[in-house]
C-alpha cells in the first residue's frame, strides 16, 4: 500500500500521521520524509507491505491534515500513458519494448506524431498510431485534434518522447504536472532548439540530457532527472547528437521509472524525488 | 537534533517514536526510516531542527522499542579520530586539511604510522605523529603500542588512511563498528595486496575504490561507499595506481563524511547509508 | 577509408606505413597508435577522408611490416551478426531496434534461442528466431545445430544478448574473437551465474556489467567495456538484477559501437580500443 | 621526449613528420593525431621512449610543415605556476599538497591572495604567500601588482584557484593560454557569481564544474575539463556549494594534470585534449 502526503508543514505530522496508519494496522516498510524549509513545505511518501480500507484510511488522515493537503492512497496502479512523437525513434521504441514486456510500469494507449515515420514501429507492437500533422490547420486546431485523442484514452501522462513542437499554454494547463518532457540538453545549459550545434561550438567536455515536467516556461519546469556523458573534440555536431541520443534514452526512462511508481512530488518549479 | 534508532521491527514503531518526538514538541526536518524485510530489522534517523532533554527523551523513546534495541540521541558531535598510515600521503593530507579547516566532521588527534615517511605532513599541520615499526617487535608487541596511543586518545573512529598491516582479529574486537578502511579496489574484485597489478593484467576499464568498516575477514567488512572512475589500455599498472589514489581519497573522504554525519548504520555484514 | 595495424613493434613503423598512405594520396582524419611496451606490440588504426584501391594498398603496406602482421584494410563495412539468447528480451529488444532503424552498425541476420520466450518480439521486426533446445539431445548436438545455423549465415560476429548456457571449448574455438557477450556483473567480481544475489549478500553501492570478448576461460575473456549505476541498501536482489538489466543492455550496445566501428584490437587477453 | 604540433593541414603531414623521427632513430611509443575538418587544422602529441638532439630536430620538423606552425619539442618539463586565490581553500590545498609530494607535474612558485585568509596554509608548506588587496587602490593598481609578481617568478602558469577578481583584458591579453580558471558550475549553465544558488532555485539534479583557460569573455574561455555529480531534493543551496567544491578540486586537478603533461591544445575557442 502507497500513501503520498504534501501539505503545509506542522509539528507532530509525522507522529499523527503514523498513529492512524498503525491503528490501521499496515506494516511500514519504508518510510521517507521531506521538510522543504524555505517554504514550511511537508512530503510523505509510506510503502507498507499490507493494505487498509483506502476510503476510510483517506478520511483519517485528512483529519489531521491541514485543510489544503493532497493526499494519494495507491495511486493507479495501471497507469496509462499516450507518447507523443516527431521523427526521432529512441525514446519511442525504448518505451514500446518495456510496454510490450510489462517492465514501462505503466500502459502505452496510443502514439500520436506530427509526422508519419514512427507509425511503422507503432504497427509492430500493435499499437495505435494517430497522425496529426502540425501543417493541416493552425496551431489551435494542431492541439486541438491531439486534446480530442487524449481525451479519448484519458491517461495518467502524457510523455512528449522527442515532440518537438511547442505547446500552448492552453494546452499545457489542461494536463497540470501531467506532461513529461526529454530535453535533448542539460539544462539550463543549451536550452532551445539546436543545443547539440551549441554544445559542439562551445567544445564541452560533457552532454547531457534532462527529464523535466512542462510548464509554460519554456524549459523550465520541474526536473525529475538528468545524466551527462562524456564527449571530446574528435565529436562532431552529429557525434555529439548520437551519444545525446543514448542518454536521452536512458534518461527519459528512469523519470518515468520514478514517477509511475509515485517517487516524485511537484512544488512549485521542482521536485521531491524519494528514490 | 539527531536520533538514531535500530532494533526488531514491528508494527506501529514509526507511530509510536514519532508520537513521543511531537509530545516533545521536535520539529522533524527529515526522516529516514527502513525494513530489513529479510531480517526483520528497522532502521530510523531522524533530525529534528529543534532540540529537548536527551535523557529523558531516550528513556522515552526505549519505553516503545524491544529491549535490545540501540537508540542514539545526538551522538557525539564534535567526534575524534585516529588515523593510522603507512607510506602514502594521499589519504592523509586529505583528511588533514580538513581538519585543519574544520570541515572534516571530527578531529584528528593523532596519527600513527608504521613508517617515518608520513611524519613531517603531520608537522605542517601540529598533528601529533607517531612511529610504531612494525619491525620492532612481533605483531603482539606492535599492535599493543598502537592500542595503548589509541587508548590515550579514546577516539571515536579509527580511520586506516592507507595503513598495510593486516590488523589481527583481537585488535578489530577492540573496536567493533569503529575501525574504516580505504581498499584500493572495488571489492570483491582484486581482494588482497596487488589490485593494480590484476587490474592491469586483467586489461578491465574502470578501476575502484571501497571503503568499509573492518572485521576480521580481509577485506569483507560493511561496505559504506564505493566509486570507480574509467581507465584504457594506454594504462600501465602504475598508471593504474595513480589513478586509483584519486579514486581512493575521493571515496573515503565520501565515507567519512557519511558516517561522521551519523548518516551509517551497521547490521551484520552491511550498511544502511541514509543519504 | 579505415586501416588496421597489428603487429611486433620496431623504429619507424608509422613513417613506413604514413609514407605509403601519403603516397596513395590518401588524407588522414584521425590516426591512433599505441605501441604495449611490455609485449613489445604495435597497434594502429588509420582513418581518412578519400578512397584508394584497398589491394595495392594492403600489400604495400604489408611490405614494410613483420611477416605475421594483422592487416585490415576497409573492414567489411556492411557487417552481419547472429544473436543468441535464452529468456531475458532487454539486451535483444535494444539491438532489433537499432538494426530496424539503420544505428546498429551491423546487420543482424538471425535470432537463436534456447527457449521459444523471445520468437515474438523477433516476429515484430521480421527477423528469423531458431529455437534451438539445450533439452533435445547433448551438448554436441545442441552446439552442432547451433554452428549449422550460424554457418549458413556467415556472420562477422555472434552476440550472445544474455545467453545462459557455457559454449564448449570447440565452439568458441570456431570463432576466434568473434563471439561478444554481455556478463551480468562487474568482473572480475562476481563471476559466475548468480552475481546479483551474490552483489546483494556482499551489500555493494555499486553493480556492474562487463562485455568481453569469450575464450575457454569462462568469464575471462578481453574486455571491450565496462559500466557501473550507485545502488544501496533498499535494493533487493530482484531491485538490483532490474538495475543490472539497465546497465547491461547499455553496456552491450556500447561494446558492440565501438566493434562494429572497427576501433577494438584484441591481443592475448586484453583489448585495445580506440575511442 | 614530446613532440607537440599544430598547424595548416594538408596530405602527408603524418608521413613528413614521423619520416623525420624515423630518421632521428626516435621509437615512438604513443602518436596522437586530430584533424579539425571543419578548420583544416591538425594537431599531433608524439611521445617517444628515447632522445635526439632537439634543436635539430625541430629545424628538421618545421622543414615539412606550413611556415605558422607550432612546434613545441620537449616543452619545459620542470613547468612552474603562479597561484591565485580569495577565501575558499580547498583547490589552493589540493594543489599545495600535491607540490609537497612532487606529484602536481608542477612547482608552485608562490600564491598570490587579494584577502589574507589563505596566507597560514601556504606558510605550513613554506611557500611565499603575497597579498594584494583589491581595496587598496584601483584596478589597474590591484593587477599591475599582481603582474610585477608574476613577471618576478616566470611562472609558465597561472592558475585561478578560486580566484573571485574578473581580470581585465589587459591582464588576460599578457598571458594567452597560460591562465587556468576553475569554474564553479557547468558551463554554460549558470554562468557568472552564483550558480549554486542558481542550481538550488532551479532544482537541478546534477552539479558540475568546469576548468577552461581564460579569455576576454568571461566564463567562455576553451574548456579544459568538466565534471558532475548527483544532488537531490535535499541539498540546501549551502549543501549544493559544499558538494561543488569537492567537484571543483578534483577537476582542477585533472585539468592541471592534462595541462602539465602537455596534452592539451588550444585552438580558437576549444581544445583538443589527447587524454
Amino acid at each position: 500500500m502507497i500513501i503520498l502526503i504534501q501539505s503545509v508543514d506542522r509539528v507532530g505530522l509525522v507522529a499523527d500521521v503514523s498513529a492512524i496508519l498503525a491503528k490501521s494496522g499496515l506494516n511500514i516498510v519504508s518510510l521517507r520524509e521531506f521538510v522543504d524549509k524555505s517554504d514550511n513545505r511537508f512530503f510523505m511518501r509510506i510503502a507498507a507491505d499490507n493494505e487498509t480500507e483506502p476510503i476510510a484510511l483517506e478520511t483519517a488522515i485528512r483529519e489531521v491534515l491541514p485543510p489544503d493537503a493532497l493526499v494519494s492512497i495507491n495511486p493507479r496502479p495501471d497507469k496509462k500513458i499516450v507518447v507523443l512523437v516527431t521523427r526521432e525513434y529512441h525514446c519511442l521504441a525504448d518505451i514500446l519494448v518495456r510496454n510490450q514486456f510489462n517492465t514501462l510500469g505503466a500502459t502505452v494507449q496510443c502514439v500520436i506524431g506530427n509526422h508519419p515515420h514512427l507509425e511503422n514501429i507503432c504497427k509492430r507492437f500493435n499499437i495505435p498510431f494517430h497522425l496529426v500533422s502540425h501543417e493541416e490547420g493552425d496551431k489551435f486546431y494542431f492541439e486541438g485534434r491531439i486534446r480530442e485523442l487524449i481525451e479519448e484514452n484519458g491517461p495518467d501522462y502524457i510523455v512528449l518522447a522527442k515532440f518537438m513542437r511547442i505547446l500552448s499554454p492552453d494546452f499545457v494547463a489542461a494536463y497540470p504536472e501531467r506532461i513529461i518532457n526529454i530535453h535533448h540538453s542539460f539544462l539550463p545549459a543549451f536550452a532551445g532548439g539546436h543545443p547539440y550545434r551549441q554544445a559542439f561550438e562551445r567544445g564541452v567536455k560533457l552532454i547531457g540530457a534532462t527529464s523535466h515536467f512542462v510548464t509554460n516556461e519554456l524549459d523550465e519546469g520541474p526536473i525529475i532527472a538528468q545524466q551527462v556523458i562524456p564527449v571530446n573534440h574528435t565529436y562532431t555536431a552529429t557525434d555529439m547528437m548520437k551519444a545525446g541520443k543514448e542518454i536521452e534514452t536512458s534518461v527519459l526512462a528512469r523519470a518515468l521509472q520514478l514517477v509511475f511508481s509515485d517517487r516524485v512530488f511537484v512544488y512549485r518549479n521542482k521536485t521531491v524525488v524519494f528514490e
